[in-house]
């Protein structure tokens, strides 16, 4: 075994709870099921040619994002998840080693899984922290501070940002996209909940890769599709050095049914927004400080009892929320915006911890 | 982008056309559906759940497997096909670089995947050649011929082989395992169809593993499950570098079915080593040399034209095999077999070539 593969901590996924009755609200899951169509597409596939080798490399897909994207099909490239994505990038541009040629740089806080993606590549991880309201420090900022290397090989940057749902906005993200001259990840999980989205720079810089997936907004965590739109240059090191047949048969199918059938999740977008602001308002009035967020999913910093508190006694409630064991967000909770039903359970239990605090 | 990624030739999947009618002898498919109750299991999974994240580290089938294996749910690590674990291995395996740490070795002709493998992590390769009756040399006679490392960090044999269709016994394969000081991964995509197996081998030595796939025996490549069986440090290892959702929900789901109906597919394989059979006489009296094979699929060297022009007439004849621009193997094509109307076909177009030579 590698030395560093020894001394490695892997990445912790939120739980996924065998019992029932329990309120999934800690990985940002969405509470809508995929469309009827999706289902009905994914069901009749599943025949005789699940012996077969599905397409290695999604034509049928790519084809309908370049559309979607107006982009060409060489920008794109399919993984199993966005996650398999971002680990292959670390493998295509980053050198393992010390300087700029092997570091791996990002905010704090952002994606957990960024760190563990350095280690595991046993590259030099530059950490720099967001600001104290999880704002993006300017371009000029980041020069005088020196922390951050423009340089470095590969940058990731979550738009929003995850755990603190912040938005950043174009003109912000292009700035720090042209200064940038490794290549510079903006991973665009959640940003079918926002207002902006960055895929401009993707296709005008050489450096940029926005990612996306088809887990969160698309409702279709289960079947592991994502995707990264960029220069052809970058997409095609990336696949060059996948696994032939990453992307399963049946994701393919449904993220080819999902594409077919946008209107259904661009209306359950407006219900997840709404909701937001709806949970946000009645949390607020319970005490707790809440962040403005972009993303199906608020944090909040709970009142009255620290927040590993409160994800115990929420837990009593039978609802489930996430805590990160992080010094820059151990004040906090994340919480997925569910549906009205599991909200009001959330307000419930919170008003019940409050009550007999 | 890293130099040695610049310079990569990425591996070549054989050919999965879009054109109908085509009979298809190329990737080792498995000629019969998966058995009704795995479709029905998939189908009835296919609802609001596909929202959720699947089992991180699937904990059913982990048992499930554990059970028929006589092991524990430790010695098991799912992936997204087998694929996706040979490339882990490599990366929680082998210090890229040169000397004995950063060498991945492997007998020619077998799985063209490996030295892909080998260039993407940027290590040492070291190919042994295997004797012309694709026999795998002793451990006496590699010690004496010193291109083989017996300290090498990571060890690929793929058993029975892939082209060749060679098995080897458990015999041999213990004694070079237990010569090895290195990992030794023992590729057993193609087992079910052999006499023997060497799954003892992976629970009795600690740097052993077997490697297993539900694509070509149990019919299920458009899924994408494969998984390691190995000593739980191996397995550990490898569980802390793979992506935490790494294997789909619905491949989980076919999987899980499977192992509750093995007796449809132990039939299947009876069929078709039956076929192997009669397709390996048929072809000799055409004038083919067939090698003896364990999978499900034969290595020939066809009479009258070279094996690259058979490839292209036997397309004419809408019939698809395997031809491989290796010089071990340029004089040899490889030939799924089929089923009973697949083969007829085959044997038809090769009878119509030869005519007309």
């Amino acid at each position: 075994m590698r030395r560093h593969v020894q001394r490695l901590a892997p990445y912790v996924p939120g739980e996924q709870p065998r019992e029932r009755g329990l309120i999934k609200l800690n990985t940002n899951e969405n509470p809508f099921p995929p469309s009827l169509k999706v289902l009905k597409a994914v069901q009749s596939a599943v025949d005789g040619r699940l012996r077969l080798y599905p397409d290695s490399a999604p034509q049928e897909l790519r084809e309908k994002l370049a559309r979607l994207h107006h982009c060409e099909v060489e920008n794109i490239i399919i993984g199993n998840g966005s996650d398999e994505l971002l680990a292959l990038a670390t493998r295509a541009f980053v050198e393992p080693g010390k300087g700029a040629r092997g570091a791996i740089q990002y905010f704090t806080p952002s994606y957990s899984l960024y760190p563990v993606l350095s280690e595991i590549h046993n590259a030099t991880c530059i950490e720099v922290p967001l600001r104290k309201d999880f704002s993006m420090p300017s371009v000029t900022v980041l020069r005088r501070e020196k922390q951050w290397d423009f340089r470095a090989a590969l940058t990731y940057v979550t738009t929003p940002n995850a755990p603190s749902g912040r938005g950043y906005t174009t003109a912000e993200l292009d700035s720090l996209a042209c200064a940038q001259k490794g290549v510079v990840v903006l991973d665009e999980a959640y940003v079918d909940f926002a207002e902006e989205n960055a895929l401009s720079l993707a296709l005008n810089y050489p450096n940029v890769i926005v990612s996306r997936t088809f887990s969160k907004a698309y409702s279709l965590c289960f079947q592991r599709i994502g995707y990264f739109v960029g220069h052809p240059d970058l997409v095609g090191a990336l696949d060059k050095i996948r696994d032939s047949y990453n992307v399963n048969g049946l994701g393919q199918e449904a993220a080819l049914a999902t594409l077919e059938d946008l209107s259904y999740y661009r209306k359950n977008f407006q219900i997840i927004k709404k909701m937001r602001k709806f949970v946000t308002k009645e949390l607020q009035s319970l005490g707790f400080k809440v962040h403005p967020s972009s993303g199906n999913f608020i944090l909040v910093k709970p009142p009255k009892f620290k927040a590993l508190a409160w994800l115990e006694k929420l837990r009593g409630h039978n609802v489930l929320v996430r805590w990160f064991d992080l010094p820059e967000v151990e004040d906090y909770l994340r919480i997925t915006i569910g549906n009205e039903l599991e909200m009001k359970s959330l307000l419930r239990a919170s008003n019940q911890i409050i009550a007999r605090a």
